[in-house]
């Protein structure tokens, strides 16, 4: 018999963006031809939070949201899954939404955004809980919060400058989204923010389409830790695994293999995890390899959010899953 | 054996305006507590369409979407049901849509609006098919359409006048939304509009709230069509029944009995049948009853649209409907 | 734009007792011949707070859960409606479900318990987080949960006098359910909790057939009171509506029409709102018509649970509900 | 502890006509709209075995099927509720299909036949298990089953004069269906078959429109037991009740109040339960009233079958039904 | 914005044939246990129209349907896609149906058929749109449709010859099914057809099984251009690719990879898009490629039918498809 | 045409153990966050009677259950697929039920039993048909049966060694389920067990971790069968295929390649298939190739039961299997 390990009294962990409602037909149909959608909610940030929740920390997502029922369902969709959320409530402004066709090869899975004038997209720095956020130990967000509006990249910046002044670390995904914005425009953006980032994750194809880096994962590497002086950079790399510099420390960690039921969600899953093992002490190569099992199991799960515990994690590091464990 | 009747050559009835996609959780779940949702196409001018057409008549929707998944999906969910569409597609604006949360008295049905800056909302005259308008016995729309946008408010005002210019009668539902507009604001719109419309529909509410009648349905035809010189007006009461005043003649019918399903699209069934009657020459009185056991079939189909055949319609006027019929 | 209203940082309510997992065929299926069934979350204290909650209270419940995916569903089945929860987690018992079939007249709707050996029938007092009931202004529980061990007999007087002592309201809902126990058996358990009791609601039907009370619920509430000094007592009479006896006043209240979907938590929905009520020093007489529009909001919602927000509450008190909001 | 009930050894009713997969919409959509079909089993002598074995009897239901998957879904559906099947299975001949449409006032249900050619239209006495039929207390088949093809006519003859001649009570419900043959025909066929039938079962309605009956209930009884000698006469009007005339004396029955989910079925449960209740001894007029309850509560259960226990007739009968028993 | 592009008031492509309502149990369920059907319309030749039409073109399917709701729902199920219908009503006659399993290997797919006595059987000439026919630019149908009566036998030859007189092309898929006919009758009827025949597609296996051609595929187009002086030969040999000899020419184009999630109608997709691009002018090989592309893309989507845009499919043919697109 | 085989008058096979409700959520989704269930039947024993019945024996499962809707809907989950039922009803213990979470590599399918205290475990022998048993050909339970209670133990030995001194053929699979019992635990109970079984059946993971076995498979067979003199071991390897060992006679059988949709239940279809070879007749070699072919076509089948036909499995031996069967 242990405590009660779902209920955050102080918080490890704040992560700021935009959750959306998810709408996808059933089963591969179209768009065009379904007469009923799967209805779950989805953000990188919340998404972010709940890996690391569940992995251990006690994590929180802010966000601004429409006194709706749209707007409730955001939260009920995310409480459900144990993280705490704190809320600017808002007469004006939409809930974003996006529409998913899961499609096998050669058709991919689709993405069609519906998130313009987002509650969200007005949020200012008083909109966010800027106490709990200086209490807590990291805070997180991801190059698509500044892509929604010219007022979140002054309200991304301002929060981040503000965290890392008060002593938070201060964690940041690239995230590039080519639907949201072009590669120039998210290089101007991101590189403002860089120096006010301590912990930068970044897909090696972002790092080449949008910050222009060359070389391998480890010269990705070297180059934005030499060039902006953060403490760690994580450099993700799909299937072929991830690279870490971490204080001057190369570290890499291979995929694990997986069955994917759904790969939306795979990065934040890894993300996440990472956080919550570098939150207890966990060391980087550890991390490394938490991340990479929490993404493999991700993509085993329907949704954008990674259901799973610690012991089921481990059980991936370990080795130890069976075709059917009874 | 006759020969194909959804094919239509030439059209008798075009109606214009925005049509949604509906999202609405089954079974009288909330939105806030669901995990999926019924995926379906709505819009009060194209449900009048439909409603012509599975009565007889030769119907066609038009409007602007989205060149997108979701504006495909509007084009497929009314084309499934007979009538044909005129689309001006284009990249700008948004899909429409709308969550539906059905409730039992006294909870009451529940629309949530998401329609802001739909693509529909920027329809220029050009963007819609004026020849076949021009060709056309009918020209519909509703209040819901100038409600939408300034642009609307005058592209409607041109096109009713185009219609009623080249001989085409214009038929208008007074369809007050209050998530749209002030009752001030549609009156002035409104009042605007009535030169260019040759037969009114109205609720005897909106008659009141809006166009600020007073008295029973009968003074509030004769009120109006002194005053705007419609052909008819017909005054729509519910469970109360309808009125209509025709070349200054008056004509009543009850509603008949019905165990409601789904109330959404009702009033639209009721204009759609009795435009369909009227095209093909019957009667006024009769044109009632055909709209009054159509609006009666639409409470009992779940959706917007009334999914009936003519002779399901007429089964219900000759009192021919047993418990089960086999 | 408000601050947050779904992060409890101090706790109005707080409640204890089973939740179970409900299992039940859709669409009036009976269990011998269904292929699915729906997974939801109920409890008679967990309903109660989240009926509290949603009127505006911060409310939490605490209980003894199966360290499995069968507890975690029961706290992610209740954090997805805003309250907190506390949880003991064991590997020592089972998780609690009971089977529902919904029947029409004259079927009925018939429960089938299985909660023998429940986790939560071994809790302690020191499994319950007893800084937290001692800090807040109300500790509910009903009589379900003594009746499910003799140690929960044992622990829930405990732990009234407890929180009584140290000056928390203590609410108390007769509950009495047939499957469980005995009349006699309840009258002897419950009867040597009453003087750890301030508020007291019981159904009428309990009063007579279990407490062995006679006359009219005026009768009832004043020999109850009489009896066992209880501060409030209120009695609850379906339909006929309730009434309330505090400090030796007496408040009538009627229910609300309502097409029932679910009847399953009525009576929770009532308590919980009475009691967020309460907790804001609303009157009582506004209480019982807050607790009564709840209550009728509850019927319409499939599930324990009353979804609903503070405002359609006042909706239904102002008999201001359309049969379509658009 | 009992042993076990649903195995039977020797059977007391056999039942013969055409099983048929039924195909319906969910919820009250049309045909024409609809994505997904429930998947079900009806027949009106096989509805009459299940009702019989749930209160008790020992039943089976003999048919020819084709050898396929649709084949063989019958038999599944019909084996999971506690019956026996013995089958001629066949290369030759379609199974037959209905599709179903539930619509609500003035809609009303409607049923699509879709059994034409199907191989139980071939079959001849030896396809039928003789030897269980002669050994039964009852064989029971319907008005439908000779309307189905002229093979069938004879066949029903042949069986019915055949099991009579060795002692068998034959058992006929008259349940004339529009959509299969004409009033005319079915009474020429009938009363051919009428001196082989001992138990007549007719809804009053056929007794007028097929039968040429006049007069009240008691009327049709008396006229039709003089001028065939049937043993018993049972004389079914809806919610007006039912009326029995057995051995000259006459028995009545009112119906009970149900709030019905799904009308059909409802005759052929009143029959397999008062037969059930004649075959272990009963008296007519508690027959009746088993007949009664079950058919109320045949309406409450989705689908042709009455899924019932007989402690659930019997607190029908005793009007021990709470809204919710727990 | 372009101009509607879903309204065809000229005709490139009409086809003709046989459409079936589907139904297949959900996730690979047995028809024998399963509860719920998924409902879906198919056939061959308006599969091609609707692919034709997908790539651009302007396309109809004519048939003969019987005037009920399943006659409806073929019509409703294939409007929504796009096309046109031009439908002969009849009261005589079913409308055809087929039961469809899905099993992964080593199970297969299983199709039970229940085609017998449908309507479209008794198609003659005049039931067709004759005019349509003539007025087109390639007239298509199958050898499924002489397979189904030797009505259709004659009127297949009779409308191919007219619609060749009158400069239509005609084209054709030998679409050998063995549940419907010998590979001997199959050869008999076909080669009779041939005369009329501009464009043949066949599968190397029928060729071989039914046409008795022997060799590699291009042996089977040289021969059977050779013999029957076919304008163009495709010859289909599933993941293998296809091949093609037009005027002499020989093209040939690789398959696609694909992970299937329903594998039925990929032929069709194919010769659809083929058609679509010959309608427009592309050049063969060019047409091979957009006829691959979608049948890869036809293999990921549930259902008959290749709900795709021409975009999609280029996607696929310029390898731009991401695991992800956002 | 071919006479009934659904009706067993006589029994082959006998099978007694535990039978479970299954509760699963769809989709590969987390137990945690879904809102429905899948609601199968499912147990070792009645699992081999199915298999054993679809390959031609007559087959009977036997077993003691809770006399509720719980009980009522495992008999008719079994006697849907043919089997005949023997039950000793009882109002004492509750019905087992187990969930299971499917997951796809890396995740593992995870099965939660909740079966403690079941009905079931309180038989005594006189609570099974042992007439039926003693006149039945072969006698069959698992590992599974004396794991549950102590009751069992005792029962599972009495009735083996009766039915063997009836000269009744005794078949048991070792089924070791770790969730149940400890290695030892089970090699204990177990091998008091082996001297009353004459045909064994053993995973070889078993053999090794439970039984105590080294070597490989051949090596296992011998070693058990000179050690407790069994007619026949059947040493099961998963994908490496099988090996049976009959009176000194070595066979193996490779596994048939399968697409995996449901892995549960593959090693009782490999033996229900398996023993109703051997009860028709058939050499162990070729039951061998039929136990594997059954097995691979389990795999491809939603839920624990193999339902399929005799031919299904022989297409699978003859590989005559295409992608499309029409």
């Amino acid at each position: 018999m242990s405590s009660a390990n779902y209920v955050a009294h102080m918080t490890d962990l704040v992560t700021f963006g935009e959750t959306m409602l998810r709408l996808s037909p059933p089963d591969g149909e179209r768009i065009e031809s379904s007469s009923t959608l799967e209805f779950r909610v989805a953000g990188a940030e919340s998404n972010v939070a709940i890996a690391a929740h569940r992995l251990g920390a006690k994590a929180a997502w802010a966000s601004k949201l429409p006194d709706s029922p749209l707007g409730r369902r955001v939260v009920a969709g995310l409480r459900q899954f144990g993280i705490d959320t704190e809320i600017a409530w808002t007469d004006e402004g939409r809930q974003g939404t996006y529409y998913l066709e899961h499609g096998t090869e050669p058709r991919g899975t689709n993405v069609i955004y519906d998130r313009a004038d987002a509650a969200v997209t007005t949020t200012e720095p008083d909109d966010l809980p800027l106490g709990s956020i200086r209490d807590a130990d990291i805070f997180y967000t991801s190059g698509i919060t500044p892509a929604l509006s010219s007022t979140l990249k002054s309200t991304v910046g301002e929060v981040l400058r503000d965290a890392q002044a008060t002593g938070v670390t201060t964690a940041f995904d690239v995230n590039y989204r080519s639907k949201l914005w072009s590669p120039t425009e998210a290089r101007d953006c991101l590189t403002d923010l860089f120096p006010a980032i301590d912990v930068l994750v970044t897909a090696e194809r972002d790092a080449r389409d949008v910050l222009g880096r060359a070389g391998d994962a480890e010269d990705i590497a070297h180059g934005l830790a030499d060039e902006w002086e953060f403490e760690t950079v994580v450099v993700t790399r799909g299937s072929a695994g991830s690279l870490a510099l971490h204080d001057g420390e190369r570290f890499e960690q291979s995929a694990f293999d997986t069955k994917t039921v759904d790969p939306i969600g795979t990065g934040d899953a890894f993300v996440g995890a990472f956080l919550a093992c570098r939150l207890d002490g966990t060391d980087v190569q550890t991390a490394l390899e938490y991340g990479s099992a929490t993404a493999a199991l991700k993509r085993t799960i329907p949704g954008d959010v990674v259901v799973v515990t610690r012991e089921e994690v481990e059980r991936v590091l370990n080795s130890d899953v069976n075709e059917i464990s009874r």
